[in-house]
């Protein structure tokens, strides 16, 4: 970032297009992942504790939804605050603690895993930085495996992660990643979408943005609201499909862009009401996943379909490039948003 | 809300009033809190899971910190969805499933209850509505007692609800809402904040806002800028203070009002890092609370001290005048807001 020659947006550009690559690499890791799930399986939980930040926190989100579905687990996210500030103490015993930091080292993190492990729990941490001090915090490591990130706006870190998250929880089930097979050629499509351009051009001046999903999907919502704020300073507001027809549905009007994420599955099927409800008030909708063509829609972007588990890591793909695409219209530059460093040490 | 005569705010502007009442009340039904205690004695959890929607859901979260910090038992918010739409059956022995819905009507919350108790937790309702579907479907059933809410954006229920989920779990750690005396007088100092007419002047015109809070003040920021949306139809987004740092700081500007929860305690210290990262980027701070007389603040509205973990039941008051007072001021009804149905029926 110091180099005054580069481009706004080098990094970013190219980080977001290295992901069918990382994403492949992930799965052909497989046997990693199996190991790690017989470490766990050698000491069962009966609950799941998630600890994240950031794009990281909806990675957890992700990953929450899951635990709960695919291995018949009740999840939590962790709010790290009741142990950094407050010194909760909980029994952790049979549980099992996932932190997840692209870089390892935000200190409230490190400080959960401790405490965890003091109480009892079996932790892992699932990191792109190996040998960082949360991963050797924690008992357990999982390197997502996305080299150096330079942009400051995550966006392969966020994809690497949910790809590894998906992988870690299938061979906790006794899966053998054969959904994700072929996942890098579908992410090199979803990355070519066509609507991202014409997004770009009709967003260029719109100030009032929520993004909204239900299920696996929401996850994708909220890191779609994070970038675009990140990167192109928009006040972009993510709801869970249900959230937003209890109270916030009352703010959307004609001003507003509405960015649904609406892939093929039953999450997808639940967006329908949502939609009638901000379409009837006005809303400019931008349909977003491998179901876009299905609801009625000012922009589509269209992406290839998957098992609804997996298309979050698809649906994000044409996002990032919607939120970069955004950022240089207005005349950021995305790679290093302003007042935004790349490690934030929270605690 | 069919009377052609009544003025716009009438049912908000007495359904605030009546919370002194309502709160000390509840703390003057605490053998009712202490029954349900004695009877999750009889079944110990070891995990609590809070599943609600709307300004229930922020309650809820109130409830997360509180069972984490105050009983030591990890705690997680339950994504609804992952029952309702993937039919996830987790194992549900040892834990204890909280439900908050003030009409107890909210299809999804009944299904995740008979989920719940089918799969062996040990189901809580927390309603307003005595035998409602909800309160029937759960093993036990807490009433807030708040009365009948005309008003369709929630304000006495919300109150109500954060003391019984308070005296609920001061019961279970065997307390006896020692520091709950004296609340409702606290209550009503809370709703005469000066501040608060001075903050609606300033903000008449606001567009951007931004809410943000640590620690159990959290939910305050969550509440206020869900009654800021309803009321007012302001674009206004709620973050931790941590989770602001990373990443949405950077929309931040001199055109963004920054409304801060800092109340005396440890969430409240926690704050100034975050205010002075909003205030670098030329934000306009409203200082909440009753550590707001010690941060930098274009206003501040006071409220009495109380021990930190009562602090939401009272920092939410003074933001409920202050969005029903915005909404009138910008021309609109703040009993029926546009769009909104008083009980919203999610799947």
């Amino acid at each position: 970032m110091s180099n005054p020659e580069r481009r706004p947006g080098t990094h970013m550009t190219a980080e977001i297009a290295e992901q069918p690559g990382i994403l492949d690499a992930l799965v052909a890791r497989r046997a990693e992942f199996a190991e790690v799930a017989a470490a766990i399986a050698r000491r069962p939980p009966r609950f799941v504790l998630l600890a994240a930040r950031g794009s990281s926190d909806h990675a957890a989100l992700y990953a929450k939804y899951l635990v709960e579905v695919l291995l018949g687990l009740p999840a939590g996210l962790v709010s790290p605050s009741t142990a950094t500030l407050y010194g909760a103490r909980p029994d952790l015993r049979d549980v099992l603690v996932v932190t997840v930091s692209q870089s390892g080292g935000s200190p409230d993190l490190i400080e959960v895993t401790e405490m965890a492990r003091a109480q009892g729990a079996l932790t892992v941490s699932v990191g792109n930085t190996p040998g960082s001090p949360l991963a050797t915090a924690a008992e357990l490591a999982v390197d997502i495996g996305a080299g150096t990130e330079r942009a400051v706006a995550a966006t392969k870190t966020y994809g690497a992660t949910l790809m590894a998250l998906y992988l870690l929880v299938d061979a906790v089930r006794g899966g053998k990643a054969e959904h994700a097979a072929g996942i890098g050629e579908l992410a090199r499509k979803a990355l070519d979408s066509a609507g991202v351009d014409r997004a770009v051009d009709r967003y260029r001046f719109v100030d009032r943005v929520l993004t909204t999903g239900r299920g696996y999907s929401y996850a994708t919502a909220l890191e779609a609201a994070l970038k675009l704020a990140e990167t192109s300073y928009l006040a972009a507001r993510a709801y869970s499909g249900a959230d937003l027809l209890h109270g916030p549905v009352a703010a959307v009007n004609s001003e507003t862009a509405v960015l649904a994420v609406t892939s093929a599955g039953k999450g997808g099927d639940a967006m329908h009401d949502v939609l009638a409800a901000v379409q009837g008030r006005g809303a400019d909708v931008l349909a977003v996943g491998s179901a876009a063509e299905r609801v009625p829609a000012a922009v589509r972007i269209d992406v290839p379909e998957t098992v609804e588990e997996l298309a979050p890591i698809l649906e994000v793909l044409p996002l990032q490039r919607l939120a970069l695409g955004l950022s240089l219209a207005r005349g950021w530059d995305p790679d290093s948003p302003r007042g935004l460093l790349k490690v934030t040490r929270t605690r």
